[in-house]
């Protein structure tokens, strides 16, 4: 993690004259046109937005896309692995990948709290604009809101994303079959540990990182290598555990997963531990899982171990029965146990 | 304005067992499952989004797309002539029209704070809905976080909307040509006026109502007309004199006019008076401008004027120098003076 030093050179806000976010950046005055023109068009490329109209214009090269909005209030802003920034832009990227669409053009809404300090600002901008680059999406349309909160707990970013949808499958959980191998592209559980351990400043502290990164690549390559995909879930709030029940409820299908297959690592599963959760309902933002056929089942896990060798890439279950408890899992000594949905409030702010 | 009395019984939530919004809401489990479920799907066509995936796919009739994102942080939630969920519909498809393209789909991402009334939550989503149905567009994707905000201000919402461009005009502040009339299409300052009067409980409280609604209508009349519009721009945020004077600054024009010309309401200039502020740095939210050629002007003046009789819309000047003070203004007497883009702060969180 970059301290907040190195960046106070390059903000190109003046922070002799404005330390922090004022609620004048935010009257649609002058001000706030400076603010606009020195950070954000700085950070988001100028030349892609030539009149900096209401609306970016777009010219598609298909006609089917994809279309979704997340808003961002993790907290702390920064935490081991990532910001906010790069949450928020591959959080956005993933949902589009998640649909098998290529992640295109993303917007970009800040709301500022009064007393921001300017460098955070610029320091949390400067990683969306380097997470878009190497995400190879463009950020064309932005706002920005300044509220006068009392907390003084920094920003919350909101992107909503368009990607070009270049196959022809179905992907969701209606097209989810009896039989289907269930994967997880590498361990899960680590972002929801990597921030809680900065917010409850634990003796695991920085030892966790966030998975934070983005996912279309590892899509691409399951489609481009024929891989008949069925579904695609990232496994964001309620972990593994929220993503597979949700599934298996809209496909009417069960799923049976084995514990010993699903890959948590030592340090993720000791925090787990210690704040008595559960790694499976602990929320990753570069995990998901893959449904496909049984006879796709080991050529996606070797694509998926080449993304990303030493994420541990698994098959975890099956696609079986028809009834709830929708999803089961056996454990080492062979004994089931439905995995159920976390009730209400495991880890509020993680994304 | 409906009264919270009439809204409880319809609310799909249980208010007995859930009169608030927790943090359990935003957590990814049971509790935001039944949250999106009974509120969110339920208002906004789950039809249209069968699996309740991660994005809305979305089939393009024209292969040119507009694309605008905003958020919504107004305060008070409700006010005269609107609230902050038709706020939050209005003003994102008026940023779309205001490229001339047709507003087709929505986002809507919710930052709910903990201890919002279930009820006004439910208020909010019906008003969007309803203003969604007005408008012909439809939402089709969302996001919902809980934050432990202490203020207990309620909500803030951020809409982003594509829209599909029809035309093949270059609309835009690059497009402005020397000799241009300038049109306004109704009186302004009411959006800002009606929510400073709840905010201040000033005399005039419910006399002014918010301008708020949807210019698309309005737009597509001048271009189905065959008007060559040059530049449109709403009046949001510091009014019509912060959007003259980006318009004139970004096309290197000078923009003439006429005080007399601006239709301002008695009522508005009254409130503006006691606070003093001026309206034409007050922010509508549905008026906005239109730049066309000279020979267009009566005809677009007299479709402005058969969308909405009784706003009073008005040619208000020329554009026609080239240099800095960038928007000059002539008052009754001639004298003329430079029209400033407001330095600050002058209405936080009006939209």
């Amino acid at each position: 993690m970059k301290s907040p030093v190195e960046f106070a050179s390059a903000c190109p806000v003046s922070l002799k004259e404005y330390p922090t976010v004022t609620m004048a950046h935010g009257g649609g005055g002058k001000l706030m046109h400076d603010l606009l023109e020195k950070i954000f068009f700085a950070a988001f490329d100028a030349n892609s937005t030539p009149n900096r109209h209401d609306s970016a214009i777009l010219e598609l090269p298909v006609n089917r896309i994809a279309f979704t909005t997340d808003s961002y209030v993790v907290r702390p802003i920064f935490f081991p692995g990532g910001d906010i920034g790069s949450l928020a832009v591959h959080g956005t990227v993933n949902d589009l990948a998640m649909s098998g669409a290529r992640p295109a053009w993303l917007s970009a809404a800040f709301i500022l709290h009064e007393g921001l300090p300017m460098e955070t600002l610029w320091r949390v901008v400067c990683s969306m604009r380097e997470a878009a680059r190497r995400c190879g999406v463009r950020i064309v349309t932005g706002d920005t809101k300044v509220v006068d909160a009392t907390t003084g707990e920094g920003l919350y970013i909101n992107t909503s994303g368009i990607g070009v949808v270049e196959h022809s499958l179905q992907i969701g959980a209606a097209s989810v079959q009896s039989g289907d191998a269930v994967l997880v592209n590498g361990d899960v559980g680590r972002h929801g540990m990597a921030v809680m351990s900065v917010r409850e400043g634990l003796s695991f502290q920085g030892s966790i990182q966030s998975d934070s990164g983005p996912l279309f690549n590892a899509v691409e390559a399951l489609l481009s290598n024929q891989v008949e995909v069925h579904c695609l879930r990232d496994l964001t709030r309620g972990g593994l555990a929220s993503a597979l029940n949700e599934i298996a409820e809209a496909a009417g299908h069960g799923i049976a997963i084995e514990e010993e297959a699903i890959p948590v690592r030592g340090d993720v599963h000791a925090a787990c531990e210690m704040l008595g959760l559960d790694p499976l309902q602990v929320a990753c933002e570069g995990r998901f899982v893959a449904f496909v056929p049984e006879r796709d089942a080991a050529r996606a896990l070797e694509i998926l171990r080449s993304q990303e060798a030493e994420a541990n890439a698994k098959v975890i279950g099956r696609v079986d029965r028809r009834e709830p408890p929708w999803v089961v899992m056996k454990n080492s000594l062979g004994s089931l146990r439905a995995l159920d949905t976390p009730v209400g409030e495991l880890l509020p702010r993680i994304c």
